[in-house]
């Protein structure tokens, strides 16, 4: 009865902001039948800019508000959390599991093949920590990774500009700053949580056939194998519901979360939480 | 003895982040013999997205410090801030003076002629709040005022990209969105404290002939005036000192920063303070 009962609670899904609503549509389409409740602390965004203290401090406050709500899996749907964070907040939530975005992307990328060019685009604290590059590293010590900070990516996807010639430009410019040798990788990664929107963009401007793997797919895949193993899935056999909640700024959560989602929202479909 | 001890206190200057350093940089032209204290509140920018709530807290936490430094003027270089907070702050720092940036802008806009159509290019918030708006309908009730939410620009800023087609596609871009009698107004305002790094750029864009208003100069201006209204200029006659804080991330303040105040800055000039 008790492992029923934990079985239907809801997933966390922890951002910093909007860009964890690619991560929840991944896991909506892996995992129809479950629960979902969202957690974007828009008040503190963006955690890319910030140190590594000052980002574990707001992920671990955050969260805890998840976990007062009841969930049975915390997926860490924000890079530079993932990055910096995940450590103390398996600590924190113990025994709860925990999944971060860095690993199920690093595993992914390195199936690419034993000894691959990884090109990792992300934002300056993903880069500036060696996320990507630790991870795939540890999977694989003879892969060749680079680290591209792309701050502006993030902002063209709230804009929503994620087609046509000025994101283009603007990807390609990026890919200039790389030496030639780097702008032919094997696999590029999408290394932050806003870039699944420019995937169609960065296709157009690597080599035809690089292979891009993406997060937000690779995380989902890894929380349906963490349930599995765990016996936790929803025993239900319904559609799951989804709560969205935002530490601020309702209108604007709504109104670009809704492009990242794919989904329109209004500001009444978030619930605004003080930490 | 008393007032000459004042007058050498240093002016406090405050902003959400780096781009008040284009203000800070017009004060130390304008007011070369003056100490500058400057706060960036790194640690939650920015300040353009969050709710007009969130931004008075933060606000009024932030320059507490710089009032308990000693300061004889608090210049907030933020925009969304003056907008926001502007009156919460002379209530808290009363009797200190306190100057906003909107109201300066405001004031070098309407000089461009009574009944002037205006455009104001700014933030989200400062565009929401109607900060240009209601402060240039104050002075000239014939003006006519379009505002632009140009939130790209801010991160093109930052990363340096200002000059050059991209940027230049970014703002034509962003006119495109306005009816086309609002692409050639008679004098376009910075609404946001990054957006002078972009003056070139925008001069490209413009029709030839049109004023640009810069609130970072105006404001500087006000504050000279400010300062001999109340016969507060330093009367030391030595050139001012410059103190940098920031509330998180120093090396990225001193790599993005440099950039705003056009001198090399590394993160042993800026002191972190915990708020």
């Amino acid at each position: 009865m008790k492992t029923s009962a934990t079985s239907d609670l809801p997933i966390g899904v922890f951002d910093s902001g909007v860009g964890g609503l690619t991560v929840l549509q991944a896991l909506r389409a892996a995992l129809p039948g479950e629960d979902l409740i969202y957690l974007g602390d828009t008040a503190r965004l963006p955690y890319g800019t910030k140190s590594p203290g000052s980002i574990a401090r707001y992920a671990c406050q955050a969260t805890q508000h998840l976990q007062q709500q009841g969930i049975k899996l915390l997926v860490v749907a924000c890079n530079t959390a993932s990055a910096v964070a995940l450590e103390a907040l398996r600590e924190q939530m113990a025994p709860l599991p925990v999944i971060g975005v860095v690993e199920p992307g690093a595993s992914a990328a390195v199936a690419t093949g034993i000894g691959a060019d990884h090109l990792v685009l992300a934002t300056e604290a993903t880069v500036r920590l060696g996320a990507y590059r630790k991870a795939i590293a540890a999977l694989d010590q003879t892969a060749s990774v680079r680290e591209l900070a792309c701050e502006l990516l993030v902002s063209l996807a709230e804009e929503g500009w994620t087609e046509g010639s000025i994101a283009v430009d603007i990807v390609s410019r990026y890919f200039e700053q790389l030496e030639a040798a780097a702008r032919t990788p094997d696999c590029v990664i999408l290394g932050c949580t806003h870039f699944p929107l420019l995937r169609n963009t960065i296709a157009r401007v690597v080599e035809p056939g690089t292979r891009i793997v993406d997060s937000a797919s690779t995380t989902a895949q890894a929380a349906l194998a963490m349930l599995d193993s765990l016996h936790l899935r929803s025993s239900r056999g319904t559609a799951g519901s989804l709560r969205l909640l935002a530490t601020d700024g309702a209108m604007r959560f709504a109104r670009v979360g809704g492009r990242f989602l794919g989904a329109s929202l209004s500001a009444d479909d978030i619930e605004l939480v003080d930490l």
